[in-house]
């Protein structure tokens, strides 16, 4: 079986290998910082490959699934030409965990920081990291994320500035996904039908692309199982990871979900963990048996191979948060020096109960920043914005809806339409700022119908603003489902989570509570609940914040917030090439004289 | 079971049936020529349909299957708003066989006359039609004509100038089709996959967008049938259509082929039909069993109502050309007052062996133009350009090939490039206008490989240009395919089909036959074979000429031609929004004055 270190380039074609360092020349041996240019020249397209041991059509990044792993430092740019080479389609890639501050054209969303890349055509994405941590990156058009576009992406600290508060011996990198067998196109047309298909339960879940389907890698352990045991040779495309590990030494395990739908959790069989990272920022270490996860988060954990190093150990991911109907995904922990087909003696670790969302508010209210690494939240707020997440239907469709908005994304990216003053771009009456009092969350709403909208949130540039995203009750009378919010462009302090209707005054259980507010870009907020957020908009630009859940961004579960766009100089073109903001460079009508 | 005429309206949302109709102010009663302009506003999405019984994601405008109807007169101006509502993908529609003079911006053809039309923007074609004829629309982008964006596109003799030269009662539009399971994005990557995976024999086929696929309608005729009787209320999307006539007329029935593979034959059970129109041409009438007509072309058959009264009778549509893996398609006609229910006594028409080739020689050598409808061809031609169709490999992929160049369309549209002299958009040394002599015609290439090229064809403004489309050997020994050629913005004379390989001195045969050659704007070569047409490079403009199957267009096999691009005005800005001519009205840099 491959190590972990190989996973996603098997089958890559070798001419799309390119991958330029450049160093940067040291000026001055003080002020050298040995920032480098990472540059990379990918090439998206649709490929058949086999993820789970069915082949399907997947988004692959130059020939090969999941996209490359990019490991960088801090303080280094990265620039990625991404060219098309899709038949039909548009193509974008948002960096998720990155900041883009001063670049929020590189931030890779499609309506929102640039136009989309045409098949054909190339876009040069530039930025620089500056903060370590454990991100990675996905497409961020139609459902294109689910198609396969993503791929991991690591910030390691540079020699300078902050070190990491924790050591290690080895690290791996986990990028968790689930996996669909009907393409994406369908489930876009289910969901946008009347009457409503949505896409039910994943067929597999994947850990660094790989899962199994139709056979498990457990069966032994369960003699009533239902899938018969998987027959591999090492070479599959959907082999299991292995991580190969030493006895006795301790490793930093990154992990990344960039599901399309599931909540999950990873344990390692017969192993704690403990938890150093959340979303790109250090947090107070504890030890834990499993560690949830939800679409857009990202941790690192740190374990040592403390057990019996005659016996190899599982890896197991499932699902929270839904009734599972998709089989855990496993990976191997292999103890040097046995084989890895060596099968452990332990059976995979059980997922917790999916619906045990108490355990799942134990765990999240366990993450707290870390003193001396992370600045704790402003005193007070200049501005909340109260959010409420409601199902509804507009026109016989289903939607989610924000405020009763149901999102949905102009042509004009809104960072051109900002910057250019293109007010017919999209609406320019502010989204709603709360909701009614009476509003009843244990409830189906009165009143299901909700409206489109493409108005945005106007920020004071760094003001400080308070988010309480507030759960409600869907369509189906006692359901409420899970949401993981994710900011783009900001880090935001998560003040705390509460069950029921958000009250004035809840607020002050904050600080009572002791618990210092981490700093993550996702934040779950758990079924009739609500989840406060705390950020400074000191970011100039545009910048999505939805629903990570990716058909339900798709159905409108998202609002956008901007500030400071005239703070930032001039545009780059290529991102306004389309809508009003590509119209709006053509008064001469075709007379311009050609660029030979 | 309903009419033919309600076709394709069942299931369209009610309120995007607008279809405003503006009546042309008549200035002096001799001038109104009573021409109008019809307006349309389509909206382009995916959505569910069952065009054969089993339900798939189709391509679909206005909400149904084929996209509507339009029918105009000669001097009408078509003005079709088209939007699109797809998810991620782009595009364009052409209007097959209208020849777009001086409007050769609408003709719909990405990387060619437009940049695609992107999702939530909408595009104004807006051309003339100035030729009476049986025409149809298509997507002309990928392979979204397989996926189902297509329709019926009849334009009639208006009050004044040609009359029509024959006479009818009654008229019927017929457009066929092939349809798959698989989506076409699973089929474009297959294409374009190393092992080679081709898109295989079609499902079923269609006739104004309804099959039977599971199921037969003729089952009874025939007690060893494998598929089961048809059990049909006729509401269903896929229930057959209903022609209704009335004994001893005549009625006119329009056929067109929007195949992406498939060669097909129509008959009529019991009744022959006489051929008076191909490609919008009239032509000098026969009477015929059945109807070959390859993807791409048009026919017009009258066929009297002279058979027993008292009994329905079956259209039938098969495959010809390959070997059918494919049911026929059925359509009934209705005797009145007979109940549609009441099943035909004589089993659907047989169609004609796949690989008589000598009989599909004898049918097209029998469309010969109509004295005093159409012109002959000039005398003698100014150019001869041979194009050489073969299969080739190109980096392990299959490709077809034309003199050795697989053409691969730019991302900036040839005729936006060559209107303001953008060189770098495609390349400028011309491809070749023949082939060697050497070349054996009747084995697998002896070199398979080939090259990717966008170079086009210019033809000096008004020149008579001959085309010699000239077959070959596929990849595989002792086969050869065949390949209906279709032009863009003109219609061409069939000078002639030959045997073999073309050799200096046939030309002169053509006059020998007496022949009077046909205009058309698509022509077939058969295996092994080659087919000489003559046209007139009289429109100004880019213009596709390429093989009308889909998936081998999408392998390459066409060429650009263009003419006269210095004559045109400007090229509306909404075509340039893409590629090098995107970037050429940006010098601006982004600093112009906001539209608001």
């Amino acid at each position: 079986m491959p190590a972990a270190t190989s996973i996603g380039g098997d089958g890559r074609r070798w001419w799309w290998r390119l991958h330029v360092t450049v160093m940067a020349t040291c000026l001055a041996t003080r002020a050298c910082s040995g920032a480098t240019t990472l540059h990379y020249k990918w090439v998206v397209e649709n490929i058949f490959w086999s993820p789970d041991g069915q082949q399907n059509m997947v988004m692959a990044i130059n020939g090969g699934f999941p996209g490359p792993n990019i490991t960088a430092r801090v303080g280094d740019t990265i620039e990625v030409e991404l060219s098309n080479n899709l038949n039909t389609e548009g193509v974008v890639i948002h960096w998720h965990g990155i900041r883009q501050f001063a670049t929020p054209w590189s931030d890779g969303t499609a309506s929102v920081s640039q136009c989309v890349i045409n098949p054909g055509q190339t876009f040069p994405y530039n930025f620089k990291v500056d903060k370590a941590g454990t991100y990675f990156y996905h497409g961020h058009y139609g459902m294109q994320r689910e198609a396969g576009l993503y791929g991991s992406l690591i910030v390691e600290e540079g020699d300078e500035g902050q070190k990491e508060p924790f050591q290690y011996d080895g690290e791996f990198s986990l990028l968790l996904s689930d996996w669909w067998h009907q393409t994406v196109y369908q489930q876009e047309v289910g969901l946008s039908s009347d009457p409503f298909q949505w896409i039910n339960e994943p067929q597999s879940l994947l850990i660094n692309g790989r899962g199994q389907y139709n056979c498990s890698l457990a069966s032994r352990y369960n003699s009533s199982a239902a899938l018969p045991e998987c027959s591999l040779g090492g070479g599959e495309q959907w082999a299991p990871n292995v991580l190969k590990v030493l006895p006795n030494k301790t490793y930093r395990l990154r992990i990344a979900s960039t599901t399309s739908l599931a909540s999950l959790n990873l344990a390692i069989g017969d192993h704690n963990v403990t938890v150093v990272e959340a979303d790109g920022n250090y947090v107070q270490p504890f030890s834990t048996t499993d560690v949830d996860i939800y679409s857009g988060e990202t941790y690192s954990v740190l374990f040592t191979t403390n057990q019996n190093p005659y016996e190899n150990y599982w890896i197991s991911v499932g699902v929270r948060g839904r009734l599972p109907q998709t089989p855990q995904a496993l990976a191997l922990v292999n103890y040097l020096p046995n084989h890895a087909s060596k099968f452990p003696v332990s059976p995979p670790p059980v997922t917790p109960q999916w619906d045990d969302y108490n355990r799942s508010k134990a765990f999240s209210n366990k993450i707290q920043g870390l003193e001396g690494t992370t600045p704790p939240p402003p005193a007070d707020y200049d501005r909340r914005i109260m959010l409420l997440n409601t199902q509804n239907t507009i026109d016989g469709l289903t939607v989610w809806a924000i405020n009763n908005v149901s999102l949905s994304f102009p042509p004009t990216p809104y960072l051109g339409a900002l910057k250019y003053g293109i007010k017919a771009a999209f609406d320019q009456t502010p989204p709603p700022d709360t909701f009614p009092d009476w509003y009843d969350i244990m409830s189906p709403p009165a009143n299901p119908n909700a409206t489109t909208g493409n108005a945005i949130y106007t920020l004071d540039f760094n003001s400080t603003v308070d988010v309480v995203l507030q759960n409600a009750n869907t369509l189906q009378p006692n359901d409420s489902e899970i949401h993981p919010w994710h900011m783009h462009g900001h880090n935001f302090w998560v003040l705390g989570y509460g069950d029921g209707k958000f009250q004035r005054g809840d607020e002050e259980a904050f600080e009572k509570t002791g618990r210092r507010p981490p700093l993550k870009n996702t934040a779950v907020i758990f079924p009739f609940g609500w989840t406060a957020l705390r950020f400074v908009a000191d970011n100039p630009g545009a910048w999505p914040f939805h629903c990570h859940i990716e058909p339900h961004l798709h159905m409108g579960m998202g609002v956008v917030i901007a500030e400071g766009v005239d703070l930032l100089g001039d545009v780059p073109k290529e991102t306004l090439s389309c809508g009003l903001t590509g119209m709006m460079f053509s008064s001469g009508n075709g007379e311009k004289e050609g660029h030979n």
